[in-house]
């Protein structure tokens, strides 16, 4: 951690910063330039709150050397972690595909769309049980028994089962049927209800928040795992920005950046990540040859009758069609699908 | 509600988007264009939710002519809501301030800053007992505790409460102790916990997502209201933009914006919104000359040593000194304070 | 387009509108809903100034149903543009690439790069003569030696030579040396700039300005189109977001969406759009997996010794592997390089 | 300037650095930390490119500790610089109003107006005689006898005049008629331009870029203070944001944040900045309470006639009330108008 000072310090001030700092146990060094005085701090800052700096008297700001994050750094853990449940592994050579409607609608439409997109090739079923809606008048999910739908399904098929997590009190709830807890984007900052996954040990597929740096996924993420939960993925849906041709900007560079920055798989949303089913391939493509451990994608077997997000759905061909295209690109960049 | 068709459009596909209109229960009107058809539908669509209709053959977009709320809209409701709670109302002639510490850190610490406060002008005393953290390092707050200290020093200095819910488990507690619920930017789209808000009957100040529109913060406030609490209090504290000199950017045009869309009072978060106490006085006077109905504004007697945000708290004297200033202002619009 | 009358428009309000719409040439068409009238215009609406309406007494807003761009959209020409130039032609099957140095340096240097990228597979020479650099105080380029140095490259090689335009007045300089005008981020709406191109017969290759919608990035080519140069190549270089992690958002699904849009190519330039070496590859992957018809890449033979943008541009060896990646990945959607 | 160091750095990249920082003329003084190094360079570093080192071998990243422009920066010039033009200044304690239409349109148009607002307390007159328009098919100005109606219309009412500038060829027209060259947001990088209105010694009112950062303002500022010309004005008029109910976002923070970080005079364009008649007034009010030295106002005696822009033009009486109320406000923070 590197403390600027301003221009108009004073020893006095200056002095204080360096004893606050031996007071925390780091070691203080000191560099005088022509108008600025910077402090360095050595030792581990990870949970040093660095705005316990900024309000003192003479500081300009603060620069950290370290991420704030620990257990998700790389820096800390070079080799990529492999998240592993019910036979399946993300993180490794093989991209992973979880697929399947938005909502859980009925019985027949889950088990019809579950035997497609398995066939195709995904191994893991997703559907949503507790939709969070932007209108208080929209379909808001089926609950237990959409859950219940999905766990059948799964064992159906073969496939592991992931759905959305609303609220620390379901976690009970949804452990009994899901392989996988889903956060989702609009949570990845609700800290009560990280902190109460961070209990479990089962994995959770962390969305990042619309507006959410980089750097804030993985504080997310660390949140979950300071508890003793490192089962994270971390998951691209799209950000947003002043750009509203698409629902959101899908920030493909993101793959990339996380995998340098921490050891945990990235997933990546297609579907919400541009909410145009037109665009859902390409950005599937392009996530994947971009370095994606896996992809999260909806589809759906008569989207114009979907009660929720159909116009991003693909239908079945879509989907074996991009599963084709996908088993190339894979190959390109040395992993396998 | 005006939905747009795609140029290759065929005759059968405009029939049916008309057919689902009609059942609806809308009227509909069509107009073709040279290139493109588009179809009008005529009733109330607050509550048809457009992405039905966005998945259908043959419709390129969907564009609103009402807002998709209409509880909190002002095209229902002409004259300005004006909140009541404990003596004090929000919404008329009067600028209310009010202010507080972060968090609730100790009765000494807190009962000093009360006062304080009080004397120089602000009606409603504010602490956080629950405080979100992006850091899983960091202070998380007093719990139940802070909130005692809290109400002891409103009912000491004859101020109103307000402290911030983090999750719906908490609204009794935060019941026996508070006048007004604050809803954290980072849960503005927290369904669930808002769902459980619009059962009780106190009213909430509803901080405006990082990344939330305008539209989306009226679209909270629905969901509060949709389920019988109408006292809702919109508040502004800065977005995410590119900038990063200020911790956010202040949308101060929110708030003439908010005031036109909405009969619901709109107060500012100057503090939150910039992250900077040398920030703090100039963005209060711009909101209240922008038209805010109130402002919230953190005030430390000792910044340097708070364990929570002391970096963008006003000095007592400061917060003296910008009240004086806010009279005038207050006085220059036809307002008082 | 849809003129949205406000809630309390009178009668002689919407005739006025009426009348001005008729005045230009256009067939109106009147919806009058329960709290708000909509008013439907008929007829070429592009060239219509929809501000001109909108600062109308009782107008709410105006909606587009058109795009405002004409020679651009693909609405009215539905087949891909091909550019040709020089033997070489982008929008077709074969994916394009344009490779060199960011800054043009010295002969050998560019003798170098040229000669390896060539060899790697790239047909477009590019390389900065006149850089636009933020800070007074960098290097500005090697003006018309700089020229001259990549047209005898260009030659040398059998490549076609690409270099960006900063001011009109350069013109008539840069078209004796190169086959393609880079019209750089920072000029995208430099409208006097882009109308003096317009009177050229030379492609422009232009760059999406940082904040620049989709829509406006086509209105810039609708300018150069408007004057007669139909030779336009769209190029996606990444947008300003909240995320700084990454020097820009490259908005890969910008590809798609302005394929859809447009009949225009479009390229990615992975290097701006990035900033970050490790980062170029992954999205240069990514770009071409989405549809992209070309990518514009900076290579350096001795990037730590660059006067420009070292720290984005790949190393020889390293473009070369990307290039076999690509041939894959070209090769999974239908295309070849 | 500071370099971090990446985790593997070897003692030889950190030599090489080290190196060429003192081959700049600098003193170098490293802190090895933990897990990373670091090294600070002392002296004068405004004019070192800090992307030369952003590409050696072995650096993570690069911090400046003081800004990168110098001639603009508090740091080196404590006071407010006040700029002088015709008899009036800005800058001191005076607030400056700058009004008049968008586009200047008649003789009659520009007369009626000018003198409505001289008569209300402004004292420089503005109108746009080269207008840059997203469309190209949307009215361009009246060019030179555009310039010399607002000449006219200057001299008549004892006014200063402002008006801007497209393109650097036009510098020497302008410069017969107008007192201050505006130049435009999307021109704010257009470093041509910018190089040679540093060779002038007229002001410059520098408008904020769309998506430009407050140090890039600073940067821009520096441009054209590095040839000379110490003049400039800098102009916040809202930047791009996801949000798109007002046109653009007022960064109103940007006020504050500039005077503190530089000694020019900063104005607000409350016209540009939220594209809204009905939120002018609020906009300006708040820019002027936040410490604006001045606005830049759009005034037009019959807005649904204005050829351009006519939205967000005041009314002549809407004007006049606005002052009245902002004579208040300048009373409040100490100032006057």
């Amino acid at each position: 951690m590197v403390i600027i000072m301003k221009n108009d310090a004073t020893p006095k001030q200056i002095e204080e910063i360096e004893q606050k700092l031996v007071d925390l146990g780091l070691k203080v060094h000191r560099i005088d330039g022509d108008i600025r005085s910077i402090i360095g701090a050595i030792g581990d800052t990870t949970k040093v709150d660095k705005r316990i700096f900024e309000h003192s008297d003479g500081v300009l700001r603060i620069v950290r050397i370290m991420e704030p994050y620990k257990l998700a750094s790389r820096s800390f853990h070079e080799d990529n972690s492999v998240i592993k449940f019910d036979g399946t592994e993300i993180g490794g050579d093989k991209v992973i595909i979880m697929a399947g409607p938005c909502a859980v609608e009925s019985e027949e439409q889950l088990f019809t769309i579950a035997k497609s997109v398995k066939e195709a090739g995904a191994t893991v079923l997703r559907g949503g049980a507790f939709k969070p809606r932007t209108s208080p008048y929209s379909f808001q999910g089926m609950g237990e028994e959409g859950l219940k739908l999905l766990r059948q399904a799964g064992d159906e098929f073969g496939m592991s089962v992931i759905s959305e997590i609303l609220e620390a009190t379901h976690i009970d709830l949804l452990a009994k049927y899901v392989d996988i807890f889903q956060v989702g984007a609009r949570n990845m900052q609700n800290f009560w209800l990280l902190r109460e996954l961070s209990k479990t040990n089962k994995p959770v597929l962390l969305k990042r928040g619309m507006s959410a740096t980089i750097e804030e996924v993985l504080m997310a993420a660390e949140y979950i795992m300071s508890g003793g939960n490192y089962h994270v993925i971390c998951c691209e849906r799209g950000i947003r920005t002043f750009e509203t041709y698409t629902r959101n900007t899908m920030d493909i560079s993101a793959i990339p950046a996380i995998k340098k920055l921490s050891h945990l798989p990235i997933v990546a949303d297609p579907s919400h990540g541009t909410g145009i089913r037109a665009h859902v391939a390409p950005m599937a493509r392009a996530a994947v040859a971009a370095g994606a451990d896996g992809l999260i994608i909806e589809v759906h077997n008569d989207p114009d009758r979907a009660v929720s997000d159909g116009p991003q759905s693909l239908f079945p061909d879509q989907f074996k069609n991009l599963m084709e295209e996908l088993k190339v690109i894979t190959w390109a960049i040395g992993r396998s699908i």
